[in-house]
């Protein structure tokens, strides 16, 4: 890994860091509240987004002030805009594990899945949270390797959105609209979390290796959902 | 407005115009491929999507590049760094008005809606499109006036939404399964695309005022969808 070019930028490094792992707490979370009903957990994540907004902001203004004092070129520039970016997506994706907890508070103390759907989802939060693992890691250690593998492995969340879809249209399984309608924006919600995940990934192979593979169709571009 | 800092920044203005003329474009076609199952204008948004997606890579490009040799600071900078966000999200809503036009050639010559839904998102897409045509007078003229309408006007925008999962909830509307959970991920897609507006005006009222609305809670967390 690269020296980072000096003391500030080691400082939005960390701010960088501790939102990956707030991301990774908030994905945790949004998974504790989704599968085991636990409203507590839904509660953690939703007061706990205003704090990666906060960071969000913070990384942005301090790259910006970055960016206006010393005018850093070459490596040193990549590395600012993309700290941007991440902290963007870091951000979004707290929104997004935001909205699977908001859900799960909503229907409390049932849960919104019906029970035949409960399978597929563990399945996805279980690939969540080890993503959010990797997010972590990948990103205290800019560590390209590991940002590879979670790009080529989102195609295994698609195929399992894919069948939430099956589910919701498999008329056997019984379901009220209310929990079609969740069913669907679950899904779509956590895809979209793992789509983040690999535009993250992105930036840190950008960052590694110069190579800008945020050029690649967008995730959600390549895994359509119909 | 102020007068772009260089000929250089005004090549990469003009290419973020063309993104918001594209955008409009882009919406405008979903909204005839959706309401009047024209599979042509959906073919024609779904192939224009790479155009929007390659520009978005040639601005970024282009404000790295800017950052790189001229360091600009003060409103050079905010306008450099604004103009990097203002394309990702042009980007993003080409995506939107992309997945809306495939569901409309999937269902095609049926439409995807339940002619109950029809009303709804006849509402939605007209506002739509008065708020595409804002976005190209806004970037246009850096105007602040028309990006404070579109951040207060959204509010509309999420109401309408919000009668979409009335209606989905509605058990007197006869709906297929396949047609509630396109109603639901439209109603999301074309909700999306008025928060990016939001977003995108928060970034001109940045550029001209100095003042960053951006921090202010982001449009999906306000209209909350459950």
């Amino acid at each position: 890994m690269r020296v980072i070019f000096n003391e500030e930028m080691q400082a939005v490094a960390d701010d960088l860091d501790h939102m990956a792992q707030g991301v990774r707490k908030a994905i945790r979370g949004a998974g504790e509240a989704l599968l085991n009903a636990d409203v507590e957990a839904a509660q953690t994540v939703i007061d706990g987004d205003a704090e990666l907004d906060a960071r969000k902001d913070s990384v942005v203004d301090q790259c910006v002030r970055l960016l206006a004092k010393q005018s850093p070129v070459a490596t040193d520039l990549r590395v600012v805009v993309s700290t941007m970016r991440l902290a963007t997506t870091f951000e979004r994706m707290g929104d997004l594990a935001k909205h699977v907890a908001e859900t799960a508070r909503r229907t409390y103390p049932a849960s919104p899945l019906p029970d035949e759907a409960k399978g597929v989802f563990e399945q996805m939060q279980e690939f969540l949270d080890a993503t959010s693992d990797d997010l972590v890691s990948m990103l205290a250690d800019r560590d390209a390797k590991t940002a590879e593998r979670i790009i080529l492995e989102d195609d295994k969340l698609d195929a399992m959105h894919q069948k939430t879809f099956a589910l919701a249209l498999d008329e056997s399984v019984e379901m009220s609209r209310q929990q079609m309608i969740d069913v669907v924006l679950l899904g779509r919600f956590l895809e979209r979390l793992g789509d983040h995940a690999v535009s993250a990934a992105r930036q840190v192979v950008f960052i590694v290796s110069g190579f800008d593979p945020s050029k690649e169709p967008s995730r959600d571009e390549e895994g359509m959902i119909d």
